[in-house]
């Protein structure tokens, strides 16, 4: 485990040369999942914290950050969304944000590893909210296979929130599942992934963008500020089957709503789509915007 | 030093719990000045850094997104800017985006510590390659003495690149150093200060807007990703004697110099102003926005 002298340090495999770390006061769970390192500790100053394979998934003072542009993005750049599915997600932050719109009837969500949905319930992290919603069904199995399987034109909104794309997500960054997730939407369906850094990982983000440019017709790329993510941001593969302005949204949030959002509003939504001139250079000869 | 087992780690006194670290190669420099610790080194993958006090002042990998936030946001939003003073800024990487503005003629700098200038100039810094401007006027004393006393209306444009509000910065983020500001600007001027990070420093930067609310007729907030400093982002502090739109560029960069630019487009410019939910809600109760 990567706690010295009460220091939670991340591992580097994917940013070498820069390390994050929080000040542990607790570790209140570690164990081996059947697919990967599983640990949950109570920081000084970030809330809970959880942890797959050394790298940090969740910390309650920043996660509505990325549980709300991931899942907010896509929904209100449809116009109305009936039915969800969560590919991942296990810590319910992004069921907790799905559910949060009314119009939507059903959510399906297929995490692989059902310890991740336990203890982000036996330890109440905030993500942890909409387990017992009603419109919800959970399903443990490889994504994969599942949206292979059960992907009929039924989503009118498709989700990942997946870790990176070296271990037990590795499957998910690939075309074939671009593909299987496209004939798993409705006609004018959107898709929305997690996209890695723009900082970090240009060339692995334009190589995703350049393998799925032919599965959809509107593909676009956004980010929100993450603290508590490698180099402060990530981002988000954004696809449509459908001419659609993705970086628009269609709809907004009621006044309750938008009450109850941190991160997430229209101007935002917007603004995620402008990228740094660096990194616009690179998505802008791979993305399909229509606006 | 803080230098454990082949990695530089920041302090954290000013974001308690958290700690982000750069692999070193090799230390380079490590001196007081007269005013702060002085370090730099040469890591692994962030090229050459400067350290001010425990904090990560500049790094070569990510230093051009500070820079040109900090410096363009203001000199575009300003139609026609001639006389540009910069405070602080010893690194010289402002000064370097400054110069990139055929139209400025005059460019003083008041950095207090030479140190900081030397060092940049001595391990040839990414930032340091305009110190040798014919427009440029180097003085080392402290800025809030500099401005009071020299500060007569004719600056179109003031950048204030500080360090932290503990330290030699202190008396830079005080209301009697903004209304030195206000009274060194030529009509319709407009200043751009380092204005910490809303994820981390949401109270101090409401506390400066408030302090200088009835000082600047325009007066907003900008940010901007910076995966070095502490949480990933930075904010700015922008101010004007008129009543200014501050977020809509006045002028735009001509193709030469766009294409030099590695951060900022008039797009990045508008939507640095477009703030997180959570901080708009603080933001927008000080703010002084004209559009």
């Amino acid at each position: 485990m990567s706690i010295t002298n009460g220091w939670f340090s991340e591992v580097e495999a994917m940013w070498p040369g820069q390390k994050f770390s929080l000040q542990v006061e607790k570790v209140l769970f570690h164990e081996k999942s059947d697919f990967q390192d599983v640990l949950v500790f109570q920081s000084a100053t970030y809330g809970k914290v959880l942890v797959l394979d050394g790298v940090i998934q969740v910390t309650e003072r920043d996660e509505f950050a990325y549980q709300e542009m991931l899942t907010h993005i896509p929904c209100f750049a449809h116009p109305h969304p009936k039915r969800v599915l969560i590919v991942g997600g296990g810590d319910g932050g992004i069921l907790r944000e799905v559910a949060r719109h009314a119009c939507v009837e059903n959510i399906d969500m297929c995490e692989i590893d059902p310890m991740v949905c336990d203890v982000s319930k036996k330890f109440e992290f905030s993500t942890a909210t909409a387990f017992g919603d009603p419109r919800l069904r959970l399903v443990h199995e490889d994504a994969a296979e599942f949206v292979k399987r059960e992907g009929n034109g039924q989503y009118d909104v498709i989700i990942v929130d997946s870790s990176d794309p070296v271990g037990p997500a590795e499957t998910l960054f690939k075309p074939e599942f671009f593909l299987s997730m496209k004939n798993a939407l409705s006609p004018g369906g959107i898709v929305a992934t997690q996209g890695e850094c723009l900082w970090l990982h240009l060339k692995l983000i334009r190589g995703v963008l350049e393998s799925c440019a032919s599965t959809f017709t509107s593909l676009e790329y956004a980010f929100t500020t993450m603290p508590t993510y490698p180099s402060g941001q990530i981002g988000f593969v954004v696809g449509s089957t459908a001419e659609r302005d993705l970086s628009t949204p269609a709809r907004e949030p009621d006044a309750a709503m938008a009450q109850d959002l941190r991160y997430y509003s229209p101007a935002v939504h917007r603004s995620a789509f402008v990228l740094p001139a660096f990194a616009e250079r690179e998505v802008s000869a791979v993305r399909k915007r229509f606006s």
